[in-house]
C-alpha cells in the first residue's frame, strides 16, 4: 500500500471503470462505466475500499489526506453539475450509498437528499417551485439520517409522521400540507436531539462527513458479519462509499423511478422485468409503501424514456455480456441511470441464460459453465411444491434449506425421535433449536421455526443434514403447551400433517402435493458443456442397485463407494449376521458366512450390472461388530426388569449372554475401535467371505457377457503391513474363485485414506494400493479429533456463531488441516505408484468447494451421492475452468 | 553390492578384526580380532552376513562363488593346522556357529566334531589314542548334526542315549564303553534315516555344506524373528557363519572348558567371574549336565594357564575398552580362546563399571553414559524382593515387567476387577492372558501366567501397564476348576497371598518384604555426567505436591503437565464439581464455581510451592464433563430397578434428573467429543474459574517470596481461533488477579499439540501459543484412529504378535506417522515464535526411543512420570552423544 499521503483514496465516477470493483465496489464500478459509456448518471465520486482498509487499520480513524481529496472531488462534481453544496441559491443535494465489492446486506442503506438545512431548503423550493417536495425530500433526510447515520430507531420516526397524519386527518404522506411538513421536521429535529443529545447538523458538509464514516463503520456490523461469513466473503475487503448528485424522481408526473432486469431472473426469458412507480424515489420502490406498475408501464406513461432505457438495457447486457439488475429514476422527464450490475436468479433462470448466452453468441461455452453457482443446480434437483396444487400457505418464512417435505407437526425433538423411529414422517416445529434438539432434527423430514435467520441454529443443521427448512416464520405461534401453533387463523395440533416448500419458505396445511425435480433440456445441454470442460471424472456413493442406476442416469462414471454393511443391515439378514457374531468358534463363524454368502453375492451382482462397463468400488464390512447387535443400555434395562420381575427366565438367560457379547465387543470411542481393516485381520472369515462374493458375482456376469468392474477397497488403512496381511488373505481368494469358474475378472485392491497416518506414509501404502480413495468424513473426525455424532449439535454449530470454524468442515474440507493431509497423500502416493487411482468418498465429494480443492490437489474423481452428481459436474467444470493448479 | 562372482564372501580369522562386525558378526569379528591380537585361536574362516543376505535374495540359494571360496578358505585352515576336513590319517575337525552382528538366541546352536565319519574317527582314535573319546565325538556330532542342521525332535537321540546306558547298567555317558558307544552311534544313524529318509552323510565336505546352510536357514525362525522383534533388531542383516577348528576340552585331565566375564556381570566387581569345568566339552557347561567350578578354579589346577588367561582377559577388556564374556577350552594343556565379546551385564553392574571405567581412565565420561541402558537403570528403580528376605520361591517362570508385588491370587479378569474395585492387593494367576482378560490386568498389582513368553500377551500389556509380571512359570500348576495352583509342593488358594518378582521371575507363597529402590553413588555420579552431555531438559509429570517433590528429587526441571480435574475427582469435592455441572444456570454454576475456586487455589500453591523457581504447566479442565457424573448403564439398571419394584420413588425421581443430564453430555465417542479447549469455550466461567485460582495461588505464594512460575496449558487445540477465542476469556482474569493483588507474576499461555490439525497449523497456533507440548498420547490415538481404551486390549496385541505394528506406538513413538506431524509442529512454530518453549507430555516422555526423537526433533524438554525422571535424564544424554541431528 502506497504511504498515506500519496494515496488515492477517490475517484470520480468518469475516472473508475469496471475492472476497478475491488476498488470501488460493485455500485462505484457500476456507475463508473456507465458513465464512461457515455451514459446519463448523476455525476459523483466514490471513495475505495482501501479508505475503508485504512479507517479499520488506523484504529477506526478516516484516513490522512481523505477529507482533502473528498473536498477537490466535490468541488469537481459542483462544477460538471452547476450546483454547490450549501448553496441556498443552487443546492448540490447528494446521496450516500455503500457499495462493497460483492453486494451485502446489513451494511448502511441509502442516505438521500444530505446537504439539506434551512438555507438550501429555501433554494430547493424556489428551484422546483414545489414547496411540499422540498418539504418532504427535508423530511425524509432528516429522517433517514437519524436513523441510518445515527442509529435511532426508526419507529420514533415513523410514529411522529403517524401522529401528524392522524392530527391532519389524512392517511397518505403526499396529503400532508407544507406547515404540517414543517412541524414535522422540527419534531423530526427533536428526535434526533434527544436521541443523540446534539443538534442536528446544519452544515452539509458536517452531514457528508458523518455520513462517509457511517458507511465505513457500517462495514463491521453484527448483521454484516454474519452475512459474510455465510456468504464466505473475506472480513478484510472493506466497502466503497458513494456521493453522487441527486436525481429526484419525485418531482410530480414525468418524474418516477425503478429497477429493472434485462431478463426475467425467475425464468430467465428474454424480456425486460421490472418495477416502475412514478413520482416517487427509489426507496419507496424497495419499500414496497406503494403499489408498483410492471415496467413495460413505462412504454405507455413515457414511450422515449422507455425506448431509451431499452437501449441501455441492450448496452449495459452486451457490454457486461450477461443479465443486468438496473436502477434509473426519471427527473422531469430526463432518464439517468443509477446503478447496474450483475442479476441475480434463480437456478432455472441461471440455467436458461447461461446457455441462451452461448446460443446468442454473446458467451462461450466455458463461460456458460462458469455462470451457473452448483448449489442453484441443487435446488433443481429437489422435490418442491406442485406449483398448480392451488394451495394457499398460511405462513412464510425465510427460506433456509432447500427442498419441500410433508410430516407430522411435532414440537419436541424427543418425540420427533420417537415418531421418526416408528417410521413416522415428522416435521419438527420449534421456536428455535438448539444443540439438544438435533437428534430430533435428524429424524425429522423437515424442520419450521419462528424465529431466526439464515445463519440460525436451525438453519444451519438442517442444510448439513439436507433436510427442507424454513425458519424465522414470524407469523407461526407455536404453543407449546398446548402442542399446536396457529397461522394466519389455522391450528396445527401435534400429529397434523403440514407440508413446508424450504426452497419458497411457504407453510401449508395437510399433504400437499410435490413434484420431483425434472431438469429441463438446457440443464442436460450445460452439463454436456460441463462434462466438456471438466478433468475430474465424477463417480456416485450407491449401495443398491437402484442408487446405482438413478447415479448413472445423472452421469456417474463409476461407483466409487458400495458400503456393503448396509446389506448386512437388512431385516431377513440381520439374524444370520448376528448369529455370525455370536459364534464361539471361527467354524461357527464361517458357517453362518457361508449362509450369507449367496446373499451378497446377489446384492453385488446387481450392482455390478447397474454399472456394467464402469468401475464399481466396493469397502470390506468398516463398522464395528457391535452395530450389528442389540442396544446396549436397552439389555441393561430389560435384564434388569426381567431379573427383578423373575419374569421369563429363558429370555433372561438368553438376553444375558447377548449382553454379554456386547458387553465384549462394545467400545469406549467406536469411532476408534475395531472397525475396517482391524475387522479383516482379527476375523479374516468375514471378508474372504465378501471377496469371493465379489468375485463370484463378477465372474457369473463376465460368463453372460456382462462387463463387471469390480475394486475392492479396505477401509481404516493406516500402516502399510496391515494392507500387505489382508491381502494375503484376499488375493488368494480371489484367484481361487477365478480359477473354479474359469473366468480371469478384471479387479483392484485399494484402500481408503481415513486416518491421517494413512495420509503421512501414503508413500509406503501405494506399493500395495492400486487405488486411495479419500475418506474425507473420517479423515476430517480425526485430523480435528471431532466426533461428528457429538461435535456437530455440541459445539460445532457454537463454532460457526463464534467465527471459530469459517464452515463446518463436515460440508466443506478443511483446507489448512485435512487439505493438506490429502496433498501429502496424493503427492508421495503418485510418486511411488505414478498410475494411482485417486479419488474421494465422503460426503465432501458433492461439494463445490471441496471439488475445487479435489482437482487442484490432482485427484481422477470425486464420489458423490447420486442427486448431486450433476452439482459435482458443474463443480468440477467450473474447477477446470478456474485453472485450479493440478499437480497432474 | 558388488556383482555375485567378485564379493567376497568369505574372511578368514586373520583377515578379519572387530571393526568388520556388520559383515562377519560378533562372535566372527571377536575370534578374528583375537587372531590379530597374536592370542591362541584356533583357526578358521567366517562366511559374512552379506552372504546370508545374498541367500536370501535369490531365494534360498547359496550366492555363486560360496562354496570356491569355503574350499579355498578350508585349504588355508589346513595348511595353518596341517589337518585335513575328511584325512583319514589326520583329520580336521571343525565347529560350525552361527553369529549375527547382534548375540540373539533362536538361531541355529553350535554343530561340533564335523568333519567325522567312520574313516576320520580312526585316524581320531589313532591320533588321541582315546577310543572312547573318539567315539563319544562321533556320538555327539551325528546327534548334534540330525538335532540342529536337520531338525530331529532332539529327545529320539536323548532316548536312545538312556536306553543304552539302561542296558549297561550305567547312569553316566563315559561310563559307556566304546562298544556301546559304536552301537550307539548306529542308533543314532538309524534314527537320522527314519526322520530324514537319507542316510547319514559320510562325506565332510557335504556336511560342512548342510551345516552352512542351516545357519542360513536360523535366520528365519519363528523365534529368531520373534527376539528380533522384541529387541527391534532389523530383520535384514543377516547372521554370519563361523567354521573353526575343533578344540577339545574333553581330551581328559589337562583339559577343560570354561566361560568367564572379565569383571561381574552382577555386581559388577572387579574379579574374573565364571565357570570351568575339566575334561568337558563347552556343550557341557552350557547344558549345566556337569557341576562347573567357579574360575577361581582353575587357578589350582593349572596355575600357568590361569595366569596366561588373565593376562589375555585384561588384554581383551583393555583393547576393547568394555567388560568382556569370554569363553575358552583347553586341550590337554594348551590355552585356545574360542569368543570374547562384551558382557551382558545387570543395571547396577551396568552402573558400576561404567563408572569404574572411567575412574580407570578406560572410557570418557560421555562412553560411560552410553553404556548404560536406559531400561536398566528403570530396574533399579523398582521394588524387589528383599534378598535378605530368606524367603524360598515356590516357583520361578520368565521376568516380564519389572517390580515386586504382593496380592490376593484370582483366576479369572473378572474377579480381579471385582476384588480390585473393592480396593483389594490382586495378583491375576492365569495360564495365559487374551485381550478379554485386560480388564482383570488392569485392576491387579501383577500378573503371573504358567506358559508363554516375553513376547506374550500377558507380557506385553503388563510392560505397558507398568505392572510386574511373570510369564511361562511352568511349574506352576494352574487349576481353574478348584480356584488353585500347586507348585513345586505348595499349593495357593483363590485368595491367598504371594508375591512376584517381575525382575527375577521368582514366586513367592504369602507376603515377602520387598525393598525401596535405594540408587546408589555410582548411579548418582553417572546421572550428573548424563546432565553434563545432555540438551533436553527433563520435567516431570505431577498432580500433586508430593509426587512434584519426588520429580525434584529425582532431578526434573520443571513440571510438564499438572492435571487439575484429578482435584476434582477427590471425594468431598466431587459432589461441589457434580452440582456445577448439573447447574441449569450460568448463575448456578458460577455460583458452584466460587466453592471450588479457594479449593484449587490450595492445589496450586501446594504444586507452585514444591517447585518454586521450576516452571509449572497446569493444564486447563481437560474430561467431558460426563466423567464426572455416575456411569450411564448404572443409572439404567438402578432407575430399571426403581421403577419396576416401585421402591423409593423420590431416589428414583432424583436419579432420573441425573439420568436426563447424563444423556444429554454422554457421547459417541467421547475421546473426540466435548472437551478440552471446547469446554472452555461452552463454560468459559469453568476455566475462569481455574485461571484466577492459578494467579491468585502465585500471587500469594510471590507475597511469601517464594518464585511461584506457572505456565497456562489450554489442550486440544486445533483451530488458532479457538486459542484466540479462549485467551481473549483468560487473560483479563489473570490481568485482573495481579491487579487486585497488586503483584506481577511472570506466566505463560500455551497449548497442547494432541491432535493432528494442531501439528499442521503449528505456525498459526504459535502465534497466539508461548509453550506447545505434545501431548503424544492423544496424538497417536487421532493419528492412527485408535482408542487407547478399545485398541490395545483388542488389536494391537494382535498387531505385534503378527508384526504388524513394530511395537505399541503407544509406548514408543510412532516416527513415520505422529513424528513427522511432530516434525512439522516444531519446524513450522519455531518458524512463527523463535523462542517457543516445546516440550512432550504424553507418556512416551519417559520413553528412550522417543526421548531420542525429541532430542532430534529439537524440543526444550521430555516430561515424564517421577520415578521415569533418571532413566529420561540419561536417555536424554544418550541422544545428546550419539550425535542426533537437532534442529534447534
Amino acid at each position: 500500500m502506497a504511504t498515506a499521503t500519496e494515496t488515492k483514496w477517490i475517484y470520480l465516477f468518469s475516472e473508475g471503470s469496471k475492472d476497478l470493483r475491488d476498488l470501488l465496489g460493485g455500485k462505484g464500478a457500476g456507475v463508473a462505466e456507465m458513465t464512461r459509456a457515455g451514459m446519463p448518471v448523476p455525476p459523483g465520486f466514490t471513495i475505495t475500499t482501501e479508505a475503508c482498509r485504512a479507517y479499520y487499520a488506523g484504529g477506526r480513524q478516516v484516513p490522512e489526506g481523505l477529507w482533502e481529496q473528498a473536498e477537490s472531488a466535490l468541488a469537481q462534481v459542483e462544477e460538471q453539475t452547476g450546483k454547490r453544496l450549501g448553496d441556498p441559491q443552487n443546492p448540490l443535494l447528494v446521496s450516500v450509498r455503500s457499495g462493497a465489492k460483492f453486494s451485502m446486506p446489513g451494511m448502511m442503506d441509502t442516505v438521500l437528499n444530505l446537504g439539506l438545512n434551512a438555507q438550501t431548503l429555501e433554494g430547493l423550493q424556489a428551484l422546483t417551485g414545489d414547496q411540499r417536495f422540498a418539504l418532504d425530500a427535508y423530511r425524509r433526510f432528516v429522517q433517514m439520517f437519524g436513523k441510518i447515520v445515527k442509529g435511532i430507531d426508526g419507529d420514533l420516526f415513523e410514529e411522529a409522521l403517524h401522529g401528524a397524519k392522524e392530527r391532519a386527518g389524512v392517511k397518505t404522506d403526499p396529503e400532508l400540507s407544507p406547515a404540517q411538513l414543517s412541524e414535522l421536521v422540527e419534531e423530526f429535529k427533536a428526535i434526533y436531539k434527544k436521541e443523540t443529545g446534539e443538534e442536528f447538523p446544519d452544515d452539509p458538509k458536517q452531514q457528508l462527513r458523518a455520513a462517509i464514516e457511517a458507511v465505513f463503520a457500517s462495514w463491521n456490523t453484527p448483521r454484516a458479519v454474519a452475512y459474510r461469513r455465510l456468504e464466505k466473503i473475506p472480513n478484510d475487503l472493506g466497502t466503497a462509499v458513494n456521493v453522487q448528485m441527486m436525481a429526484f424522481g419525485n418531482m410530480g408526473e414525468g418524474s418516477g423511478t425503478g429497477v429493472a432486469f434485462t431478463r426475467n431472473p425467475i425464468t430467465g426469458e428474454k424480456e425486460l422485468y421490472g418495477d416502475f412507480l412514478s413520482n416517487a424515489q427509489g426507496e419507496d420502490v424497495v419499500a414496497g409503501i406503494r403499489d408498483t406498475e410492471p415496467i413495460a408501464a413505462l412504454r405507455q406513461h413515457m414511450p422515449e424514456v422507455y425506448r431509451q432505457f431499452e437501449d441501455y438495457a441492450k448496452k449495459l447486457e452486451e457490454h457486461y455480456r450477461d443479465v443486468q439488475d438496473l436502477e434509473f429514476t426519471i427527473e422531469r422527464g430526463k432518464l439517468y441511470m443509477l446503478q447496474t450490475r450483475n442479476a441475480k436468479r434463480t437456478g432455472e433462470a441461471a440455467i436458461n441464460i447461461a446457455v441462451d448466452l452461448v446460443n446468442e453468441g454473446l458467451i462461450s461455452k466455458e463461460e456458460s459453465v462458469a455462470r451457473v453457482e452448483p448449489r442453484q443446480l441443487e435446488q433443481l434437483l429437489h422435490p418442491r411444491v406442485d406449483p398448480n396444487a392451488q394451495a394457499d400457505p398460511i405462513g412464510k418464512g425465510v427460506p433456509a434449506s432447500p427442498g419441500a417435505a410433508t410430516g407430522q407437526a411435532v414440537f419436541d425433538a424427543d418425540t420427533a425421535e420417537e415418531w421418526g423411529k416408528k417410521g413416522r414422517a415428522v416435521i419438527l416445529v420449534r421456536v428455535e433449536t438448539n444443540p439438544n434438539d438435533v437428534h430430533g432434527m435428524i429424524a425429522a423430514r423437515g424442520i419450521l421455526t419462528s424465529t431466526g435467520g439464515t445463519a440460525s441454529h436451525a438453519a444451519l443443521v438442517a442444510r448439513g443434514m439436507g433436510r427442507p427448512c424454513i425458519v424465522g416464520a414470524n407469523g407461526i405461534l407455536v404453543d407449546l403447551k398446548n402442542r399446536q401453533f396457529s397461522a394466519n387463523g389455522a391450528t396445527v395440533k401435534e400429529g397434523e400433517e403440514i407440508t413446508i416448500d424450504g426452497t419458497t419458505g411457504n407453510v401449508f396445511q395437510g399433504k400437499v402435493p410435490t413434484i420431483e425435480p425434472k431438469p429441463s433440456g438446457n440443464f442436460q445441454t450445460l452439463l454436456g458443456w460441463a462434462d466438456e470442460v471438466r478433468r475430474l471424472e465424477v463417480w456416485a456413493n450407491a449401495d443398491y442397485p437402484r442408487d446405482a442406476l438413478k447415479a448413472r442416469e445423472n452421469g456417474a462414471q463409476g461407483i466409487g463407494l458400495c458400503r456393503t454393511e448396509h446389506m448386512f443391515m437388512e431385516e431377513e439378514r440381520l439374524p444370520v449376521v448376528r448369529a455370525m457374531i455370536m459364534a464361539e468358534t471361527t467354524e461357527e463363524r464361517e458357517r453362518q458366512l457361508e449362509r450369507l454368502l449367496p446373499i451378497q453375492r446377489g446384492d453385488f451382482e446387481g450392482i455390478l450390472e447397474a454399472m456394467q462397463g464402469l468401475p464399481v468400488v466396493i469397502r470390506l464390512i468398516d463398522p464395528p461388530l457391535h452395530e450389528f447387535l442389540p442396544n446396549y443400555e436397552d439389555l441393561v434395562a430389560e435384564t434388569t426388569e426381567l431379573r427383578v420381575t423373575g419374569k421369563d427366565p429363558g429370555r433372561l438367560a438368553e438376553l444375558e449372554k447377548l449382553k454379554e457379547r456386547v458387553e465384549q465387543l462394545r467400545e469406549a470411542n467406536p469411532m476408534l475401535g475395531l472397525r475396517g481393516v482391524r475387522l479383516s485381520i482379527l476375523y479374516p472369515e468375514i471378508t474372504r467371505m465378501q471377496v469371493r462374493a465379489i468375485i463370484e458375482a463378477a465372474c457369473s456376469l463376465r460368463k453372460r457377457g456382462i462387463d463387471a468392474r469390480p475394486e475392492i477397497m479396505i477401509p481404516l488403512v493406516g500402516i502399510l503391513a496391515e494392507l500387505e496381511a489382508v491381502k494375503g488373505e484376499l488375493e488368494p481368494v480371489a484367484k481361487a474363485v477365478q480359477e473354479e469358474q474359469g473366468v480371469e475378472v478384471p479387479y483392484k485392491f485399494g484402500t481408503m485414506i481415513e486416518v491421517p497416518r494413512a495420509a503421512l506414509v501414503a508413500g509406503e501404502i501405494a506399493k500395495e494400493a492400486e487405488f486411495f480413495s479419500f475418506g474425507t468424513n473420517d479423515l476430517t473426525q480425526t485430523t480435528f479429533g471431532f466426533s461428528r455424532d457429538d461435535a456437530e449439535g455440541k459445539f460445532i454449530v457454537r463454532y460457526l456463531e463464534q467465527k471459530i470454524l469459517p464452515a463446518n468442515p463436515f460440508e466443506s474440507i478443511d483446507r489448512a488441516g485435512v487439505g493438506r493431509l490429502m496433498g501429502i497423500a496424493v503427492q508421495e502416493g503418485r510418486a511411488a505408484r505414478a498410475d494411482l487411482e485417486i479419488g474421494i468418498c465422503g460426503e465432501h465429494g458433492g461439494d463445490p468447494d471441496s471439488i475445487q480443492l479435489c482437482h487442484a490437489l490432482g485427484l481422477d474423481y470425486v464420489s458423490c451421492s447420486p442427486y448431486r452428481v450433476p452439482v459435482a459436474r458443474l463443480a468440477a467444470a467450473q474447477a477446470a475452468t478456474a485453472g485450479g493448479t493440478t499437480t497432474k
